[in-house]
């Protein structure tokens, strides 16, 4: 027996089943398993994803037996219809159409009304009681035919459309009548001698075949290719390709077509939601030129019909355990149905019916936890332009950060603060942010910024704050310290803007915001989602209001406690300039003691917040030059605080100036240089450890070296932050637990984990500097070529949003084995951007760290994407 | 039985011989076997290294048998003596001497003369007959003994000793007699008395289990510990300790002592050469307190002792089969030999003398190619300062280029050139230098700076050149154009001074230097080196010129042509400025038509010179900014060029400026960005390949890709090189072979090295770049921190010097599994500085590389390196 390559579906003999999805398609899968549930589908065949795959590696040949299997199938469809393919009195028609295993809408052809010629029009005509219906299928069919199947230009044919309604001096396709159909057909079949040199086919048959060759071919057409490349499909066979006896919607007003969600895929409820039209196709109902109607009023029109699809609706539901999406013709008051598939939702409609279906036991609690994706749970957390509103994009940048916001421009971080005081509503406009800006950014909704890229300070900071941010806008420019630009267009101070920050866009409306309530749903889902977790998750953050965020958010400790934030605040600056500045030790520990009390404040504030959970301090990272102003006025304003002269202090900071700041004196190799840094740090930690502890607070706190490429680096600093702690133990007679643990964040550094993981006792991956120096891109830079790289495919993504798991991953996973080989219960976490991104959040779960740490407000988003991780895991195993 | 740890030697029964040396040191092994041969060795005995380990092992306490075995073995030596230690009339002296199996001079401790007390030196003094020397004898062991075994402070000793010289109103030694000795000893007495707070040992056993632990305990000293880690001397199990009984060279005139060589050590002449003094010990030969005669004059004054050491010199070069450094003591008409050693030796001698011992059958040429050094070879190279002179060093920089140098300070290029051209010797004296510098460095002898490290302009350039250079040199500043301070001496143009490349050091004196000659040794012994290698030699070259340099000292292709260094040159700056600064592809392409018959010519010239060898041709690597002037005056020159706004071109050159240039937009991200630039090198390269061709040339173009790091990216450019290769052969109706491949230089790629195997012929390792981002030091600002981390021990080299081979090292041995797996005959090279460094040529070799690419003047020492790596690693297998 030959291979079998053509699987059929009729209510009397069936041969594919929804498992067969990998050979049948989704679409084919799912019309075999209706039909084999008892449901009214036209009947067809379909040819199997295996064809697809040797007709490419023959050389666009078919396998042999193909034909004659095609042909078979083909006859046994002609006789359960008792019509013929190309029957001059009653026509067979057909659709062809794709279906590959993962649905790619859109991306692949598809060909309707297959079997029509001069001839057959003339049966359908009789057979529908309706010439003009008949001629203008013909026509449809012919285009579709050209354009699939000839790749004859599809304006060529619109242009004849239009001649013709011109001509006629109408405006509408359907003011058009036989005759004029008569017309563009000839038309229509002139452009095809002319294009293809051909005329166009009359014989079905070699229809049916050009349309099988023409829907394979589509499979790795351009479009379809760059679609698998950017959703990441892999490792399918092919498309399949369905032909299906044709169904009529439009035999008068006994028939009709419509599409119906078995629940509301806007709230979740659940109810049958739909839409129809009576003496329509398909198209008809998508189009929008008639008005449809709700499929409620089916009932009292037909509630045979009605009940039927009621039943259709269970049936479908219970048997597919999802919120199915239907496409269904009524053919003579008789009902057929043409495609199921999961249904698209919004994310709340997502959580209610997950819930929901747990409820109705339909679904497990772990099923319900892969219902919602991360990107909607993302939706959930921020407020959103309202769906209703149609907007205009004026300009767009890079989204970095999600959700939308309304309000006045203002042009500076004071300005914001003075307006939001009085109770408005501002948008901080700004070429770029820096650390003094903080202030504003917090009073305003939303920020634009004309620089800088995903990771700028604009970026991360609002991020942070869970605030929408579109940075990058090459479309600003600030004219003044009033006016700017945008896209063109003039706008002044308190002129009103919308920023939708998921996308990147930015609106010269002022634009209706949908606030998303954190409901009782949300609230029991992430019950589930917790329920599954095994992950810790923890969050990046600095002060202790951030850290009561995130505590709210979820987080379990923090993950990374940034030092130098703090540099920055209020009075210390100086302080923190003078210690740079000093000529020797003892000048730099006179600077440091004045800002040891200060720092252990701060750190008293998030022990306190964090209180039972573990906090991880990362010693000070950033090379000296930062904390210092670059510009001459800022400098002379410095000397004289400093009372220094100008001259020296500016010599003093060319020095400091590097060539490539990311790779120069930062990180634990200041601390190596100027290790009363270090010290100072250890005491601030320890200090405030031990005042809380008095208070009752439990204290975990961390201490994490950056920027380790070299075991003697680790060893060099833990000695000196042991020997402070212990001293100030004995002072105080008391002690705490602490950790010292590294960032691993340089590539070297996951080649010798083994050596320095003998004295650290917990690793976190920085996988911002991992990115930036595994690919030597910088990322304050990159934003030149990055974009490009992504649209010429280059690189499938930004690696510094997702993880690049072929690269850095594999860097990871080197020190992760080499730590752990030394140290089995080594503690592993992440702090880079990436501990936020799902997929990335995977990867980490899959190579076996103990937490993620992100912003605070992709804490819920971290925590689904983790348990999400894990389910995923073990359904493979 | 119990475990053996202390194996005696004696003319009638020894335990060891030189095969032990791992487990008796270097000097136990050799007395052992210079005995078994015979020769005249003071019995004694080894205490072996296990001891040492067990030592260590068991915290300090002797392994369960020793004490014993130790007792019979002096019981042994003394009956063999016919002296007791310690007895109060003949006492039998020992010495105390550490010994590892790989040799650390002055690392660890010894104690002479062991076994006086305050009765035994009276002994001595009669056996000896002469008081004064006894009682020096035993002054000398106190202090010695203080200091070694004690760890009193040596300067408490010395300063008794010097306080009797004033009190006696003398100067020397010498001038002090028994009286005051007795003085010394009481308070050297005093001292130990109050330093350890116990009587100094009168009693010799316990002197010699002390001076035992003493020297065991030395093994892990802090200066042997770093000696170890600094010469990577790794996994031995400790020092021996060798007693042995002591020969007198000073009982009268019928004794004495010397040192010889069995060569001379400095020529190589097969002549022995050495020096001795009669009635004397070993540290009187050294000391220089009295001159010491050649040895021949021993044939005269005592032929039969003469011809006696003459035989015992035949004997051990014989034995060991190289050239020996041995000490020797005459005791009353008797011969000892106390040492022997493979002696040190000039770079001349040991080229020398490896060609003379293959001549005389005594060693295998590939023996003779393990017996120089690369850097010895580095000094044969080179112009050195005469190893006569004795010169002041008024400041140190780094040792940028090797050799030395003299002549007049000049202050700019254009002097250098000019002077030069009157036959003037000038040394360029500069802040830094920069390309439009390149003519005055080649006109000058050396190069001086004051800032740049080892990989800056100058220095890079300089050993390009094989010219000395001294870069880094703090204490050099540029006072006007024509004076400097250096050292805070005052220079001004004209004066003279002396570099000295290979070690940093300036001299404010005009030395005399010694110009090596590349004589016929040199030839001959190269010769053997090549017979020897397997593995390519090629060279980094830019020009024509150093192209032939380069073969001139035997290189086998170009492994790495930089084509952004012909960008700078004469005119065609303006046009690559012009492409730079154009606004479209269009303004680009016609900058890019006037390079591309210059590029070409480039080529051409290279191509000529290399006839029948390949050449390594990398595309543009460097940022574009690179190009263009920074300041504010160059750019107004350059807007006057090039007829564009001022404002303008400011704000262009600015938005190319970068955070981080290192990891900007450059290497292939350039030619991705803007592929017409690899569309003209490309096209330079294969035209001027097809000119060549048509005179009859060998060409082999093999075009370099920079800093790839994904596949993608390879894929890109290739498809763009081979399409424009194309069309020329197609143009031409002609072809040349050519390859493309890849740098490998971002960490990334050597994880996807797999899949950009696919498609590249080539790699060549960029371990410059490789090593910035595998440690995220940036060559250029690293200069603050690396040799503090150097210093610290953080590291134990400069990973820019020497390759890191585990962090580095092991990217590279992922990238070179991974592109083999795909390609096996993938050829593989490297073309970073370290491609001329011994060690990292060695791991080049053992990693399976086809080629090192090196500067033309690091041609001989990368073929020296090839051979020996290869040798070394057939040894081990």
């Amino acid at each position: 027996m030959s291979k079998k390559y053509v699987y059929f579906f009729s209510k009397d003999f069936t041969e594919g089943k929804k498992e067969l999805k990998e050979l049948l398609g989704g679409k084919g899968a799912n019309l075999a398993e209706m039909t084999n549930l008892g449901l009214p589908i036209p009947p067809g065949f379909t040819i199997s994803t295996e064809v697809c795959d040797l007709f490419y590696k023959n050389n666009w040949n078919y396998p042999e037996g193909l034909k004659k299997e095609v042909e078979e199938k083909l006859k046994k469809l002609e006789e359960l219809m008792g019509k013929k393919l190309g029957d001059d009195n009653d026509p067979l028609l057909v659709s062809v159409r794709s279906g590959a295993a993962i649905s790619m809408p859109g991306m692949m052809d598809t060909v309707l009304n297959l079997g029509l010629n001069d001839r057959s029009v003339e049966g359908l005509a009789k057979r529908s009681n309706n010439r003009r219906y008949a001629y203008d299928s013909y026509r449809r069919f012919i285009q579709m035919f050209g354009d699939v199947v000839l790749s004859v230009e599809r304006d060529k044919f619109e242009d004849v459309l239009n001649d013709q309604k011109i001509k006629k001096g109408v405006k509408d396709d359907v003011d058009l009548d036989v005759e004029d159909f008569k017309q563009i057909l000839a038309k229509f079949k002139e452009i095809i001698k002319n294009e293809t040199g051909e005329n166009f086919a009359q014989d079905p048959k070699a229809q049916l075949w050009k349309a099988i060759d023409a829907v394979f071919g589509s499979w790795n057409n351009e479009r379809a290719i760059k679609y698998r490349e950017i959703n990441n499909i892999k490792g399918l066979l092919g498309t399949a390709v369905n032909i299906q006896s044709m169904v009529y919607g439009n035999l008068g007003e006994s028939s009709g077509t419509g599409v119906a969600f078995t629940r509301d895929a806007a709230t979740g409820e659940n109810k049958f939601y739909g839409e129809y039209l009576m003496n329509a196709q398909g198209e008809d109902v998508v189009a929008g030129i008639r008005t449809p109607k709700y499929v409620e009023e089916l009932k009292k029109q037909n509630p045979v019909i009605y009940e039927e699809l009621l039943s259709v609706r269970d049936h479908l539901e219970k048997h597919y355990r999802d919120m199915q999406d239907i496409e269904f013709t009524i053919e003579d008051e008789k009902l057929y149905i043409l495609q199921t598939r999961n249904g698209k939702r919004t994310a709340f409609a997502a959580v209610k019916i997950a819930l929901d279906m747990v409820e109705e036991g339909l679904i497990s609690k772990r099923e319900a936890v892969m219902r919602v994706s991360t990107d909607g749970l993302d939706q959930l957390l921020h407020p959103n332009i309202d769906p209703k509103e149609k907007y205009n994009v004026i300009a767009k940048g890079l989204p970095a950060s999600p959700g939308a916001a309304v309000g006045k421009i203002v042009f500076s971080a004071d300005k914001a603060e003075e307006m939001a005081s009085k109770g408005e509503k501002v948008i901080l406009v700004r070429k770029e942010t820096s650390p003094e800006d903080i202030g504003g950014m917090d009073a305003a909704q939303g920020i634009l910024t004309a620089t800088g890229g995903m990771t700028s300070h604009a970026a991360v900071v609002a991020r942070g704050m869970g605030k929408c941010c579109v940075a990058g806008c090459g479309d600003l420019v600030i004219k003044s310290n009033n006016s700017c630009e945008i896209g063109g267009k003039s706008f002044i101070e308190g002129d009103y803007i919308t920023l939708n920050g998921s996308k990147g866009e930015v609106s010269d409306e002022k634009l209706r915001l949908i606030i998303p309530e954190v409901s009782g749903d949300f609230q029991r889902f992430m019950k589930f989602v917790d329920e599954e977790r095994t992950m810790g998750v923890r969050t990046n953050a600095d002060t202790p209001q951030d850290s009561a965020v995130a505590k709210k958010f979820g987080a379990e400790g923090i993950g990374l406690c940034r030092t130098e934030h703090m540099f920055f605040e209020g009075d210390r600056i100086d302080a923190v300039r003078e210690m740079i500045l000093s000529e020797n030790k003892d000048g730099r520990e006179k600077a440091l003691n004045k800002i040891l009390p200060m720092q252990m404040n701060d750190f008293i504030g998030i022990f306190e917040v964090m209180d039972g959970y573990p906090v991880t301090i990362r010693l000070l990272d950033p090379p000296l030059h930062e904390f210092l102003p670059h510009k001459d006025e800022e400098l002379r304003e410095l000397s004289k605080t400093m009372g220094m002269d100008f001259n020296q202090l500016k010599e003093k900071t060319e020095s400091l100036r590097e060539f490539n700041p990311m790779l120069g004196h930062r990180g634990c190799r200041l601390a190596i240089t100027f290790p009363e840094i270090a010290v100072m740090q250890t005491d601030a930690i320890i200090k405030a450890a031990l005042s809380v502890k008095k208070k009752g607070v439990k204290v975990f706190p961390e201490i994490m070296i950056p920027l380790t490429g070299t075991e003697k680096e680790f060893e060099f600093l833990k000695e000196i932050i042991d020997n402070r702690a212990e001293k100030l133990f004995k002072k105080e007679n008391d002690r705490v637990n602490y950790k010292v643990g590294t960032m691993i964040e340089i590539p070297r550094a996951c080649f010798v984990a083994d050596k320095i993981a003998q004295k650290a006792e917990f690793f976190s991956f920085g996988t911002n500097d991992l990115t930036q120096m595994t690919f030597g891109f910088s990322r304050d830079d990159a934003g030149v070529f990055l974009p490009e790289y992504v649209k010429k495919g280059v690189l499938a993504n930004d690696p510094f949003q997702k993880l690049d798991t072929e690269g850095v991953g594999k860097l990871m996973e080197i020190g992760i084995n080499k730590g752990r080989e030394i140290r089995h219960d080594l503690k592993i976490g992440i702090c880079g951007e990436h501990g936020g991104e799902p997929s990335s959040i995977e990867f980490c779960y899959n190579v076996g760290m103990n937490y993620v740490s992100c912003s605070p407000y992709r804490i819920p988003i971290a925590r689904l994407a983790a348990a999400q991780a894990k389910i995923k895991k073990e359904e493979i195993e």
